[in-house]
C-alpha cells in the first residue's frame, strides 16, 4: 500500500482509536474539536436504532419503505436540518413470498435458501429436478449449450473475506451472471452457494438482473452450510434430485423516493457537498449495516461538521430509495439534482465497521484539500491511499458525470458474513466503530464545505 | 477450581494441545500409544460427517431417526464391532409444521422464531394478541394469577455463556417452566428468548412438558436477535400486537430405537463399560455438535482404547434414540439391560469442542484407578477435579441406580450459540478439538476396561 507521506509510530500505534488525551493544547483547532465531539457523539447509534426498530425491513418500493421515508423525514427535521422532503418516483418491485428446498434423493434432507432478485416463481407446488454440480461460474460457462436441459444447477465459488470488500466484486458475479447463464443453457432453475463469508444458514440473497432475450428461471441462494452440505451430498457420486418452491411476484410501477436534508451554505455559488446512503434494505434482515448506518453516520456527522458555524458549501443528504434493486432512487436524483453544481459526491455504504484509508478522486491540482482531509483523518487511523476514488451506487450518476470524489473505507472483512441476510441487525453494530465513521465523515464533510478553493480540476 | 495435586509448567502451557513430541521414549507405555494414535485418526470426523451428511436432521421418532439407526448399524458393523443392533421401543412424536410471527403493531414486521417441543399448535389461521412483557421467569412468576387473560406473554433473560455449561441448567428454567406458568396465569401464548449465547437469527428450540393439569398453550423461541427486537418495541411504551402461526402436531405410538455395538472383554465377571451418546437430534439442523460428535468421539474412542489387545471388560455403546424429547431411550435401555453389571458409565453429549477437565464418580476407595486416569488424561490440557460426576441424560437411570460414573467435561463456551439451532452443522465441528475427545476417551475406556479392581465402592 502506498502512503502519501510518512506517519510516525504514534499515529500507528493509536490505529483504529481516537486518542483525545494526546491531542491536548489543539482544542482551538476547530477540526480537532469536531473529531472529538464527532467521536462521543451517539447520534448515528439512535439513528441506526429507532430506523431499524420502528420501520425494520424497508424493501424498495414496498409500504415498509415508505414508513422508513416519513420515519427519515421526521427525524432529519427533529435533527435539524433544513429544505426535508421525500421525493418520489415509481418503479417495479420483485416481492419474496416462500422459499423452500428439499433434497429427495440420495439423503432427503431441508435445505435454507432465498430467492435472488427477479427470480422467477415456481408454482405452488414447486419443482423437480436433478442437480447439476459447477465449482465455479467458469465451469458453468463452459457447460456445452443445452446441456443443462431440465436441470437444476447449482454453482459454488471460493470468497473469502478482503479488507477492501474487492472478494464481492469478483465471486459475486456468479450472482449477478450465473442465472441468465444457466438459463441460457436450458437449466429450469439455478442454486448458488450464497455470496458471504460466513458459516450460519443465513442465506443471502440480492439483485440479480436478467440477459436480454433470456428467459428467468427460479434462482436462489443457498446458505453457506447447506451450500456445503449440497456439496457433499454430491461428492457421494449418486444422482441428486432437489425439489424447490421459490414464490415470488412481480408488482408494477410501485411508489419508491428518495429523502433530502440540508444544511445551507452562505456561499451558493461554491456548489454543495453531497452526503449519500440508502434507505431501503433487503427484506430478510433490518438492514442494520446495509444501509441504516450509512444513513446514521452522514447525518451525525453532517451535524458535526456544521457545529463551528455556517459552512460555506451547503452539505446535502441524499438517503436514496431503491438501492439494493437496481439503483432508481440514484437516477432519479440525478434526473432531478443533476444540473446544480456539485462540488464533491461522497457515499457511505459499506457497514459500520471502521474506515481504515481514505481514497482521493478530486480534480487535478487539489493536492493541498487531500492534504488537509488526509491530516484531519490520521489521527483516527485512517491512511490516505493512492488509490482512485470510486464512489458507490447512490452517487454513481454524478460520479460519471464528473463530479469529485472521496472514499472513506470502511473495513470490510466483517461485511460480508452479514451482508444480504436476515442476520443484518442492530446488535452487529458496534457503536465505538460506527462513531469512527462519523468523527472521519465529519473531519472531511467541515473540510470539504469549507474549502476555498473548487475541488475540481484547477 | 481444586486440582487433586499439583502439576509442572510445562502442563499448563501444553493446556489444550498434546505433545507427542515431548512424549519421546514413552512409546512403550500402551497408554501413550492409544493417546497419540487417538489424537491422530480422524474416525470420529468421518462418522460425524457421514451421520450429518447422509442422514441430516434425525428427530426422535420420525423416520430420519430410523435411518439414522440403520446408517450407525451399518458404520459400526464396517468399523468391526460386535452385537451390533437396534432395540426398538414406541412413543409419541410432537412435530414441527411452520413457525410464523408478525408484529403487527406498532412497528409492522416479522419475526424469527421456533416451536418448543410439545408446543400447541395454533389455528392455520394463526392467533393475535397484545405482548406482556417479563424480563426474567421471577418475574412472570410474579405475575397475579389470571393477569395474562388473552395476553401472549414474553419472557426474556440474561443467559451468558460459561465454560461448564451451568447457565444453562439455570437459565433454562424459562424455557423448560415457563410455559406452564404462563398457561396457569392465563396467556394464550408465550414467547421466550431463545436459550442462547449467540446474536444471530436462529431461533433455539427444545423439549419442554406441561406441568400436570396444564392446558397446552403455543410456545416459542424468539431468535435473540429477535427477542431484543421485540425487547426495543416494547420499551418504546405503545402496546405491542403480535400475530404468530404455529402449527404442529403429535403423533401417537411412533417407532424409535437404541442401536448398541460391543468389543467383547476377556472377563464376563468384570461387568461391562458403558459409553453412551444418542444418535436423535433436533429438526432444525443436521445435529452434528448435537449429538453426532459424541457418537462418533465414543466410537473412535473405543477402538482406540482396544487396539492393544482385549479388554477384560466389555466396552458397550450406547447410542441412544430420543435423549431430545424426554429420554425415552435412555429408559429403553434401562429397562432393557439395567440388571446387567455396569462396571462403569459415561456420556458424551456436549459438543465437539475439547475436554478441559475430568469428574470422578467412582466407589469409595477408588482413588489408584482414578489416578491413573487423571494421569493419563493430564497431557491433553485436562485437570482432574474435585466436582463429583454425574453422567447425563442418556445414563441417568443407570447412575441414578448406582453405576460408577466418568464425566470428561467439554469447553461449553460455543456450545450454546448453537444448540438446537439451524446453525448445528457440520463446520462447526473442529477437527483438531473433536480428536483431543477421541483421545481423552480412549486413554479413560481403556484403563477402566482394563482396570484389575473394581471401580465401585471397595
Amino acid at each position: 500500500m502506498q502512503k502519501i507521506r510518512p506517519f510516525s509510530l504514534v499515529m500507528l500505534l493509536l490505529s483504529g482509536m481516537a486518542a483525545p488525551s494526546l491531542a491536548r493544547g489543539a482544542s482551538a483547532d476547530p477540526v480537532e474539536a469536531i473529531r472529538s465531539a464527532a467521536l462521543a457523539d451517539q447520534t448515528a447509534y439512535d439513528f441506526v436504532e429507532g430506523l431499524t426498530t420502528e420501520v425494520g425491513p424497508r424493501p424498495a418500493g414496498t409500504p415498509q419503505e415508505a414508513r422508513a421515508r416519513d420515519w427519515a423525514v421526521a427525524r432529519l427535521k427533529a435533527l435539524g436540518f433544513s429544505n426535508v422532503r421525500a421525493e418520489s418516483y415509481r418503479m417495479p418491485v420483485w416481492e419474496r413470498v416462500r422459499d423452500e428446498a428439499q433434497v429427495l434423493a440420495p439423503f432427503p434432507q431441508k435445505l435454507v435458501l432465498a430467492a435472488l432478485g427477479n427470480s422467477a416463481s415456481t408454482p405452488a407446488k414447486g419443482i423437480e429436478g436433478e442437480v447439476a454440480y459447477f465449482p465455479s461460474l467458469a465451469a458453468l460457462e463452459a457447460a456445452p449449450e443445452g446441456s443443462l436441459k431440465g436441470k437444476i444447477a447449482f454453482v459454488s465459488h471460493a470468497m473469502h473475506a478482503t479488507q477492501d470488500g474487492s472478494s464481492y466484486g469478483y465471486f459475486g458475479a456468479v450472482r449477478r451472471q450465473g442465472p441468465s447463464i444457466a438459463s441460457k443453457k436450458g437449466a429450469i432453475a439455478i442454486l448458488i452457494r450464497s455470496i458471504g463469508t460466513d458459516k450460519h444458514r443465513q442465506p443471502h440473497s440480492g439483485v440479480q438482473m436478467w440477459a436480454d432475450g433470456v428467459k428467468p428461471i427460479p434462482a436462489a441462494a443457498l446458505s453457506i452450510p447447506d451450500a456445503e452440505q449440497l456439496t457433499r451430498i454430491i461428492s457421494r457420486g449418486q444422482p441428486v434430485r432437489i425439489h424447490l418452491t421459490l414464490i415470488s411476484r412481480m408488482l408494477k410501477d410501485q411508489p419508491s423516493g428518495n429523502v433530502i436534508a440540508e444544511i445551507p451554505g452562505s456561499d451558493p455559488a461554491a456548489g454543495l457537498v453531497l452526503a449519500a446512503c440508502h434507505l431501503d434494505s433487503w427484506d430478510q434482515g433490518t438492514g442494520a449495516i446495509d444501509d441504516a448506518s450509512g444513513c446514521g453516520i452522514i447525518a451525525a456527522a453532517a451535524l458535526h461538521a456544521a457545529k463551528t458555524g455556517t459552512p460555506r458549501r451547503t452539505i446535502r443528504l441524499l438517503l436514496a430509495g431503491a438501492e439494493e434493486v437496481g439503483g432508481d432512487g440514484a437516477r432519479a436524483y440525478f434526473a432531478a439534482h443533476g444540473s446544480e453544481h456539485h462540488a464533491l459526491a461522497m457515499e457511505s455504504d459499506f457497514g459500520a465497521d471502521r474506515i481504515w484509508r481514505v481514497d482521493f478522486g478530486l480534480g487535478k491540482g487539489q493536492e493541498a484539500i487531500a492534504r488537509r482531509i488526509a491530516d484531519a483523518l490520521a489521527p483516527l487511523g485512517i491512511a490516505a491511499s493512492r488509490v482512485a476514488a470510486g464512489g458507490g451506487a447512490d452517487i454513481e450518476p454524478l460520479v460519471k458525470s464528473g463530479v469529485p470524489v472521496i472514499d472513506l473505507q470502511q473495513d470490510g472483512r466483517r461485511y460480508f458474513d452479514i451482508h444480504h441476510t436476515p442476520d443484518d441487525t442492530l446488535d452487529k453494530v458496534d457503536p465505538a466503530r460506527l462513531q469512527q465513521n462519523v468523527a472521519a465523515w465529519a473531519v472531511t464533510l467541515h473540510l470539504a464545505a469549507n474549502a476555498s478553493e473548487s475541488l475540481a480540476n484547477k
